[in-house]
């Protein structure tokens, strides 16, 4: 296992920089009032591909060899990867394929596709993910850029919390979705050499809480195919994210569905941005656990805006 | 009738800065490369009270003296004028009361009680309005702060276009929706002093065409209550708002109801923000008119993000 350093985040953001936007930190005097606490609201929403995912990719391919790009790239992904690993090798010119659930939103498929990548259907199961997947590298010799279990990916997400550290001082915590814990792992690796005194938390659907049940038993516990509205999160921790969500977190709180609708609704009606459902479990459960939250200041991490506008939650 | 100096923008500014915000620009490659332009959008859904009338809102209640602040303010409004009056009148701490037509969005009613101000319906139509707008001023005493017919609000507007200017370099032309008139003329205020260069193009909804049927025929054509999703946009224009338009905008142009709404969804899927049917109309106009604004560098004010998330009209 290659446990990245923070020389390794300081690379990946120059490295990423030419391929991905410094978004903007948001606020919103009404969700302050609201909570409690002084919100700063990370908006990779507005990132290259509508996802914080772009980091990661970009820093993936575009650390690659020559001789290893030629081959293309390959992924599974439950959305917001696959599309930044489409278009971050769509910038490079090389090949890229994606497995993606048949389930999965049909904007995010055809935005793959825009990129000039190719989509290969699986069940959505974990276990037919992983089988369709095998196949498809066996058979190009892809190079194989996993969502959340890899290195440069996970250097690449830790180039996030670096900015937001930047653009919003005197942190007292930050709080982020974890499905996978790319993310979450990312701002651990900043935070804990950087800014070892701010806390980490992450915030899980309850429909999916496998990291938040792994987190308290002391060891990774994976359920397959979990429902759950907010679809980027489904995925179960692997032995990489575990060393840093295990090692760095200050804890773990879940929000049911209905929690999860309603904080999306109310950031959309309030801030007026476009995010995804994954990207509101973090207010949801700042909601539900105020007296963790009032008076700090919270870095919040908005990770995507690839949502179907034909199909809102509330609807 | 009044008309507004640049000198009057000058010291609106000072005075609604602590108010409102300094709105972002944003802009979009994909849009960029499907209109062959450079757009740059100005944010104003993002603003207090989610409208760029926060700005003239703030700069009539904030230049009333004691004694005419002591009564109150009144106005009628389809929706987001009423909405900042409220807003500005609540931060001052004097009573409002906001005439709107019984048609208009839930939210935006709830939205002005929850600044503190009182809403009284009329039926949707200008003459309704009017009517019973007058019995109200009649019995408050308050101070009528129209939507757009009045210099102090034209010159709050205007302060939209000052920032713009500063936020987007080299601009060769701006494009904002066109209701009243009271946007588009404070953007002449400001462009015809500080950039005379640039042109100043308006959009409207073919279905509540009454500006670009005034701007040919030389005189104020006025419709009564008009159909249109950008509900925003159905108020003809006024002596003071024609003065403005007839004497500095380039031309104006018109989108159907149906490429409005397509437009509208674009924006949300491609930049990720939440805006009203009225501030898409622009984007629609330059979408059928690329060979007017192809090469160029334009402004694009996104006038507002006050949407009823429950009705929304591509649904």
């Amino acid at each position: 296992m290659i446990i990245p350093t923070y020389d390794d985040v300081l690379a990946a953001h120059e490295r990423i920089a030419p391929h991905v936007h410094r978004t903007p930190v948001l606020t919103s005097s009404y969700l302050n009032a609201l909570t409690g606490a002084e919100l700063f609201f990370k908006c990779e929403n507005f990132q290259k591909a509508g996802a914080f995912k772009a980091r990661g990719a970009s820093n993936a391919v575009f650390g690659l060899d020559d001789a290893q790009a030629a081959n293309g790239v390959a992924t599974h992904s439950s959305g917001n990867h696959g599309l930044s690993l489409a278009y971050a090798a769509g910038r490079r010119g090389i090949p890229v394929t994606v497995v993606m659930p048949r389930t999965a939103p049909e904007p995010k498929k055809d935005a793959v596709r825009g990129y000039g990548g190719q989509v290969v259907e699986c069940e959505p199961s974990t276990s037919s993910r992983e089988e369709v997947f095998a196949r498809v590298v066996a058979e190009s010799g892809a190079e194989f850029i996993h969502p959340y279990n890899d290195a440069r990916v996970i250097a690449g997400q830790a180039t996030c919390s670096r900015e937001l550290l930047e653009q919003a001082e005197g942190l007292d915590a930050v709080i982020a979705p974890i499905g996978g814990g790319g993310m979450v792992s990312g701002t651990c690796l900043t935070l804990s050499n950087v800014a070892p005194g701010v806390e980490i938390y992450a915030a899980e659907p309850k429909n999916a809480d496998d990291a938040c049940r792994s987190f308290k038993a002391g060891h990774i516990i994976a359920d397959d195919a979990p429902q759950t509205v907010a679809d980027g999160l489904k995925v179960p921790l692997k032995e990489l994210t575990w060393h840093f969500v295990s090692n760095h977190v200050t804890d773990i709180f879940t929000a049911t569905e209905q929690e999860i609708i309603d904080a999306m609704r109310l950031i959309w009606q309030r801030m007026k941005i476009v995010m995804e459902p994954s990207s509101a479990v973090p207010l949801a459960t700042i909601l539900k656990n105020k007296d963790v939250f009032a008076g700090k200041r919270i870095g919040v991490i908005i990770t995507g805006g690839n949502v179907d506008l034909g199909k809102l939650p509330w609807l």
